[in-house]
């Protein structure tokens, strides 16, 4: 287990690379640490919860909300933990998601870490702080930007992903290679979801790449005030598509960047549009969706990129490289 | 309208001393700006909020709770509030505490700003960022550190004040003299509470001197680690009482703070434990109350201040001068 330690405004966060669970216990006191997972993992890997203190909590984004919160906060109390107890989310994003929020509130904030299980937690979700929960169709409405104190990366999660689960995690990475690197981007044409899930040393060193290049952007603009919009190439649409239609983060996102794929090509002459939908295929992702135009209006409206009349869009200039352009809502829905 | 600028740790706020609430629309734009107050202020002062999107609430700490946080989200969204949005809460602690934590978590963050309604809200609760909920009969179990903007004073808000949240608002008075500041608590004892509702000059001046006490303390160590925990004088006893026994916030701390004293005269031979007790009845205030010891402690133990088996209390050396004493659970009970 190697660790690496990366400063952000607030604080600095340790990344254990090529580590275990059973390894936790050098890095969180079991006397004084809650683990937070789904019933899914913990159903799956029973045993390395043993040594824990563990709240299990219903899986799927549908519990990505504050009723979540108020249950992990009722069993915290049961619990009787306190401002020295540690919360470490073991899961995917809805899991990690809930345990920064929750360890931003309870008793106005106590620390936590994250040991995330899914390929998409690995590369994006358990990177960079922000944290929330769901309220009705509009995504993380509520949260806090807090960075954990650690990320602890066991790749043997991976040996009971589902395969739906692994495409969710390459929208993540084929967003990372379309906004800032196109030499991964060539990469990924070149190999396969196939390929990925044989080939566990490639996959390992996909994670860490995605892993630091989510770091590093967050890094220069922690608050998201410039360069870290840029993560959001194809949320703004896959968010207002994703509660609605019952889609995963995954195939909602795909068709996000589809449609600003189109966007860039009509509004600044992107010429790959071809090859982001041709890669999104590839690894198994949707590249349209059937949608009611004005409730996907309505929800929109409520991104929290909005500025007023207009909406930062995330579009590209060309594979690898990214701009914010505010569009107005107007466009938006002439567009869509 | 005077403005004094306080820088702390995250953020500086803007004190606006001797305002009036005709002179919000000088700090925040009313086209984005929703205020937050309730019932009982709202129809005391309609025409005040005429100008504003208000979300009126139900008024008392028993609403102090997530589903109250959950309304203010669900009418944010409504009213289409974007991350551009500066919630103002108007009113007493319970709405500056609302106020200040939904402000936190909506879209992650939205800028907020306060005009205190109440004579504690002047003096202590709008003051030092602190915000927070309540759950079940824990107080502020839930909550975030996060300045607001500004904090706008207009006293004419305490031309209305009833009798009971005078003595509230002095409960938090005479704490603040009784940790920090001598002369001041000589002054409360040669004066009364008819005379501050008598003499508005001298209410103004003694509302400034502790507003300024309060932001010493927490601009010296925002995030409570040293000195900010001297503020905590009898809140220890008084949280753990206040919602299980419905006493106000001043009438909790009041029985807390001569709890404190007794523990200061045993334990440090704290000599005027009398004043403090006759001050406290001088403003009107109750000094003794029944209660059941196995149910306080059960509370007490989840206090924010335990660290494993020891709770920090806040104990006297002298009038004027506070320190922090770890006391053990065993002692605690033992004591009470």
């Amino acid at each position: 287990m190697k660790k690496r330690k990366f400063s952000f405004n607030q604080a600095s966060v340790d990344y254990y690379l090529g580590g275990s669970i059973s390894q936790l216990k050098e890095i969180a006191d079991p006397r004084h640490t809650v683990l937070v997972t789904d019933e899914n993992i913990y159903t799956r890997h029973a045993k390395r919860f043993k040594p824990w203190n563990t709240i299990v909590l219903k899986p799927g984004e549908a519990y990505k909300v504050q009723a979540t919160a108020d249950e992990i906060i009722t069993q915290l109390i049961e619990m009787e933990a306190d401002r020295k107890t540690t919360l470490v989310g073991v899961g995917g994003g809805v899991i990690t998601d809930l345990t920064g929020y929750v360890a931003s509130i309870y008793m106005r904030g106590i620390p936590f870490g994250f040991v995330p299980t899914s390929l998409l937690a690995m590369v994006d979700a358990s990177i960079g702080g922000k944290n929330g929960i769901d309220v009705g169709v509009y995504k993380n409405l509520a949260g806090t930007v807090r960075q954990p104190s650690f990320i602890l990366y066991d790749m043997s999660f991976l040996n009971s992903l589902p395969e739906k689960e692994w495409r969710n995690g390459f929208a993540e990475i084929i967003k990372h290679a379309s906004i800032r690197d196109a030499s991964m981007f060539a990469e990924l044409e070149k190999n396969s979801l196939a390929f990925y899930r044989r080939r566990r040393a490639d996959t390992d060193m996909l994670v860490r790449r995605n892993a630091l290049l989510k770091t590093k952007v967050v890094q220069g603009d922690e608050f998201e005030e410039g360069d870290r919009k840029l993560l959001n190439f194809g949320h703004t649409l896959g968010h207002a598509l994703e509660n609605q239609y019952e889609l995963s983060h995954g195939e909602a996102i795909s068709i996000g960047m589809v449609y600003a794929s189109s966007l860039s090509e009509n509004l600044l002459g992107f010429k790959d549009k071809e090859r982001v939908v041709g890669l999104l295929q590839k690894y198994g992702l949707p590249v349209r969706a059937e949608f009611d135009k004005d409730l996907v209006m309505k929800v929109l409206k409520m991104d929290k990129k909005r500025q007023r009349e207009s909406i930062s869009f995330i579009l590209l200039k060309r594979i690898g490289k990214a701009v914010i352009q505010p569009i107005s809502i107007e466009e938006i829905y002439r567009s869509l």
